[in-house]
């Protein structure tokens, strides 16, 4: 796909929740932090109130094509007009979620990805969005990865979600599954076919030219040599050999405890781990206002801060808007590296 | 048990660990480190050979009674001669191990851990050992925690390791066991019996009058209402109530994602971690050469480095300390603590 603009699109996310006023404070620090030109699609509303919430001045500017948001950036934050006019804003209630915000929230995702898709935006930032509201209004994926692999035609297991860090990348193999379910899906094809997308992303996105991948055990000290579960033997380390005879620099199986160390983490680019909290436990305890979550394996390149809506503290002017920050910057080097 | 001194027993470990050279720095830094005074149980040689290695000047003051230590501790590494005397001593093969090294090695766990018992030493610190070989020499059980509670008379299950950092205490539930097994394994009663040692050490040992304990989830999101497994429900959230019941401060259950973020880790004493690597990864990620390990529910004050042998490197001067040191320091607290 080629990328003819070096401008973000950035989804509203749940009305309700901290993504307006994050988007407010991220433009605000848009100079010391250099942060590329970026705008919003849809609620111009509910970001100049939500940015009043945090005592910010951030000026709106609404544009009707994403062509003006780069010269509108430098002064003002460019919201763009939804192309369905009826869900184009709402009303400002923060911690109070309803059916009104989550269709906008719904409707400005849909279109930010579709923006990206036809290049007219250099890559997308989603803000955080409340699956169980927008169920309701007709969101039928379990969260925006799925959404966006569908959005690109592409079946959901090849969209692979990364968590990075200023310390760390993880990449989770298995996801909102129970940890008893764990074990059953973990097979050599999805480790292969993962850590064959993180490679590729690592080179084209993150300018990584050999990318090196830390694969996690699964069970404690990598199973000790089969003591404690088989399946580093089993599954985890043939995974490994045939990766390694594929030309990935892939190592491990490697002890979950050892492999997020001071000393550990400068030796990979990616950790590979087998389930949810091996990926986001270090990730979070390290840096948890800094996290970045990164789609891995579409056409397009998304990124989003690695929180939730947080509605118990939106509006409160107390949430940190770094995560935001660090997507937004984020999406902006991948794309100059696409651009490149 | 009432502690009568306040010297505290160390054993050697295996010696061609980094046990022996570890120790040696701790003594050298016995001044800035404020540390109190203490023996070895045996290995006189060893511990020669392995300051030199590390290029430290370290007399060794070979005594045949605890008493003599602390007067020695001054100038002096203090080792104390071993009852048996055919396994007094062994000669120095870092990277090495051999089945003469690992008896010694289980001759001076013995002995100290008996030290303790007797009330001859206010504490233990252990130092690390190699299983495998250890076994073909008589040790007949998992780990050190579990000879100790056997040596204390007590069943295993009521010795709880704690592992101790800078920044975050964690008790982990389940241990040496493959993930896939975890989840048959907790029970409310393991949760209630675990919580309570662990809340009563802390009073006692840590000098925190009430203790408040967070209870990690076993599934991610903590199950988010029984969406991903219902261990949270079934069992974690039943367990905690009986223990608030109690008049314990326990809460949770926590996602365990969320638990180890530095702004969560100030709103509990320690967390109750459901698998070896739900507590072990944060610990390690945060601070991997302070980490001490403690064992809750025994008579005796026990700790040690949360570190293994390090064949690998052992005789090379790049080994750290600093866990050591940690281990030492804090049996020394726990141990004043008791006296007071």
């Amino acid at each position: 796909m080629a990328i003819v603009t070096d401008t973000l699109a950035l989804s509203l996310g749940d009305p309700a929740g901290i993504g307006p006023e994050m988007i407010a404070a991220a433009w605000a620090a848009r100079g010391p932090a250099q942060l590329p030109p970026f705008f919003i699609v849809g609620g111009a509303q509910i970001l100049d109130a939500a940015a009043a919430s945090r005592g910010l001045d951030v000026p709106i500017a609404r544009i009707s094509d994403p062509g003006e948001a780069a010269n509108a950036f430098s002064t003002s934050l460019p919201v763009l007009d939804l192309s369905n006019g009826a869900a184009d804003d709402a009303a400002y209630t923060p911690g109070k979620p309803n059916r009104n915000g989550a269709a906008l929230a719904l409707a400005s995702l849909a279109e930010a990805v579709q923006l990206a898709i036809t290049g007219k935006a250099s890559a997308v930032v989603t803000s955080p969005i409340a699956k169980s509201l927008l169920a309701e209004v007709g969101f039928d994926f379990p969260g925006q990865t799925e959404f966006l692999a569908d959005a690109c035609k592409l079946p959901a297991e090849d969209a692979a979600m990364m968590l990075a860090g200023p310390q760390l990348r993880t990449i989770p193999l298995t996801v909102h599954c129970a940890l008893a379910d764990v074990p059953g899906l973990i097979t050599i094809d999805l480790i292969c076919r993962r850590a064959k997308i993180a490679a590729e992303a690592l080179r084209r996105d993150f300018g990584i030219a050999k990318p090196r991948l830390a694969i996690a055990g699964l069970n404690p000290h990598a199973g000790e040599d089969g003591k404690f579960g088989d399946e580093e033997t089993r599954i985890i380390a043939p995974a490994i050999a045939a990766l390694r005879a594929d030309g990935i620099d892939a190592t491990g199986p490697h002890p979950a405890d050892a492999l997020f160390t001071a000393r550990a983490r400068p030796t990979y680019d990616a950790a590979l781990c087998m389930y949810h909290d091996q990926a986001l436990i270090p990730l979070k305890a390290l840096d948890f206002d800094a996290g970045v979550n990164v789609t891995l394996g579409l056409p397009i390149i998304r990124t989003s801060a690695d929180h939730g809506t947080a509605f118990d503290i939106a509006g409160k002017g107390v949430a940190d808007p770094g995560a935001t920050i660090a997507a937004i910057r984020m999406a902006g080097e991948c794309a100059a590296r696409r651009m490149a």
